[in-house]
């Protein structure tokens, strides 16, 4: 009998990049090679190509290419975004407000933004996991200056109420940023209602290595990455030609097939969710009472440490989570379900399964079989 | 007759992609794409090739792999070095030096440094563009914390006396950090004497959007990029495997043909130098009293001014420019040929020309044919 093919469920950490995406790719490394900002053939040939892509994300965005700013990814666009407007606002606004559940690159921007001399109030989510805007106008203040609320959060799936948390923080005068990292590429982005949002290109099946700030003309923000004159002067550093030429292809394509992949990625999420909850007991579903990305689906197993759920998992050949990769190796339990006020027990044992684009169902019915027969195992 | 090929002449702003580099990252974007940090197999893959790639540029560089510090470029690990150690050390001195001809990567990261409460202090070349150590030390201060010089400059390839001004520094206990952006791949870089340095793989063959500072042991500095736990907690984001397997192999490549090149590309430079000042009149080197790069010719063109000269060059298929890319589209002249007290005339007619290993003796005398031409229709 041949060996089993392994089973990838942990498309929220990274995506393979599409090979068509490659392809496009592939002449701007050793071919069309030119610094885009030379001022000759070389570097016009290259610059030409990072303007079509820049169009390319505009159209896709529903915003003005001048209202994009290229990075060298989601991290990076979060730390333009979060400490940019930081710094740039704190003389007329002191304080920031961060949602507890946010990815360490927005709670460690705001955090590391007190340097400029702000203050950080952190606002816990309700027990499904949603940031509400009654809770963020709670903690606003007269002189909050910036709010940042994720599009969907990276461990549950959970989409945040974005558009009504918006109009509180218009209403007060502040600005709204927003992690859109985990949902890009699934959710539509059109005039996406925010002052600005990060994106990360390996999360919608495009390179590591490039992501995009955008933010709205008017916004008041200062570079981050001191340097050249790269990115209307706000993000320093030789400009990434195949890595924003594959960004660009990735989420443009990633938003034409949104819609049928989300059906299909739903449709297997939910049956591995039912399978599971059908045939293993204990099994509770982390964020399940609210709205949630199709790709999503945190358990907790009653009895279980996470840790060794996805221990054996691996060594079963399926590829899954206790909770962000970014703070994979850590032995502090998931900051999220804490958050959310689930209970160290509950917390400790949740792993979290993402599917995306390439899984099948004979996957999932063949991961809920060895899942069953690791949950058994370590139940004893 | 068929159309003369281009010559690229701009090697100082970016060189193609090493075409057995690009093979060695191929299979790490689509097929080994897990993220390096998630603990399954599909994470180890790629976690197993990030630290093969760190211990092969360890190595070529003479440090320890937790020396190395992986960023999105030069500019980030510039960056991280001048505003990490800037802002870590505040509390003990509260002044930099810079030398006034870096890189935009080094100057403006310490002048935003000074929003960490650091004043910054600029010393100028020599008429050669070189920082002697006797600048370095008057200019130093009772409580300077940090000294920044390059080791080689980008617009002139002058070789500044590292070893000798990291013996002041030293002596005064603070710290020196260098870029080596232009010179790595070049000059030897076994036990670099500096504190800590910054490298960019695209200017020795290697992938854009990967660079790397290299911190010794024991330096203070804190992190620019806020995120997860990635590069030890000092540098947030998703580890971009395939740029960070294509840098590793391009330092060790260049390092290893170094010396052979360097003898190739100089004997092009040379020869397209003495060719250019026997065959044009009025033309004076900058930076040739000092030594340099092998790579680097700044020429300047008695009664032109430079931008024609480059722009007429492009239109005849050469690439050159007028000094960094970064800076390029900026009216404003060379600030180092400014620095070097060359005076206006001089400074606003010079150009850049940079070798590299494709180049060859055909494409050298060919340039010196069609910039002879070039200069006569300027000059009328």
């Amino acid at each position: 009998m041949p060996s089993q093919s392994k089973i990838y469920l942990d498309h929220a950490a990274t995506t393979p990049l599409d090979g068509g995406v490659f392809n496009l790719m592939a002449p701007y490394f050793s071919g069309v090679f030119g610094n885009p900002s030379s001022q000759h053939f070389c570097g016009r040939e290259a610059a030409n190509a990072v303007t079509s892509a820049r169009d390319k994300m505009a159209v896709a965005l529903g915003i003005s290419p001048a209202e994009l700013y290229f990075t060298g990814g989601g991290t990076e666009a979060d730390n333009l975004g979060i400490k940019g407007i930081a710094q740039a606002n704190a003389g007329r606004g002191r304080h920031i407000v961060v949602s507890a559940i946010e990815h360490p690159a927005v709670i460690e921007s705001a955090l590391d933004a007190r340097a400029y001399g702000v203050e950080v109030t952190f606002v816990n989510p309700d027990e499904n996991g949603v940031i509400t805007p009654s809770a963020v106008a709670d903690a606003m203040r007269a002189d909050t200056s910036l709010v940042a609320v994720m599009s969907a959060n990276n461990e549950t799936g959970v989409i945040q109420p974005i558009e009504e948390i918006y109009n509180i923080v218009k209403g007060r005068g502040a600005y709204l940023w927003c992690d859109c990292v985990q949902s890009a590429g699934m959710l539509p982005m059109s005039r996406f209602p925010a002052d600005g949002f990060a994106l990360s290109a390996h999360k919608f099946y495009g390179p590591k290595g490039a992501g995009a700030a955008c933010i709205k003309k008017g916004v008041r923000f200062l570079r981050q990455m001191s340097g050249g004159h790269q990115e209307r002067g706000l993000r320093g550093g030789t400009i990434n030609t195949p890595a924003i030429v594959g960004m660009a292809e990735a989420l443009s394509l990633s938003l034409k097939r949104a819609e049928e992949d989300s059906v299909r990625i739903a449709a297997l999420r939910d049956l591995f969710e039912s399978e599971v909850v059908n045939q293993i007991d204990g099994v509770t579903v982390n964020g399940g009472g609210a709205e949630r990305l199709p790709s999503h689906s945190n358990l907790s197993f009653e009895g279980c440490e996470g840790q060794n759920i996805v221990f054996l998992l691996d060594l079963n050949g399926v590829a899954t989570s206790t909770g962000a990769a970014c703070s994979s190796g850590a032995t502090t339990p998931s900051h999220v379900l804490t958050a959310m006020g689930l209970g160290e027990a509950r917390v400790k044992s949740a792993v979290r399964f993402t599917f995306g684009r390439n899984n099948t169902a004979e996957e999932v019915e063949r991961a809920v079989g060895i899942l069953k027969k690791v949950i058994s195992a370590i139940r004893g």
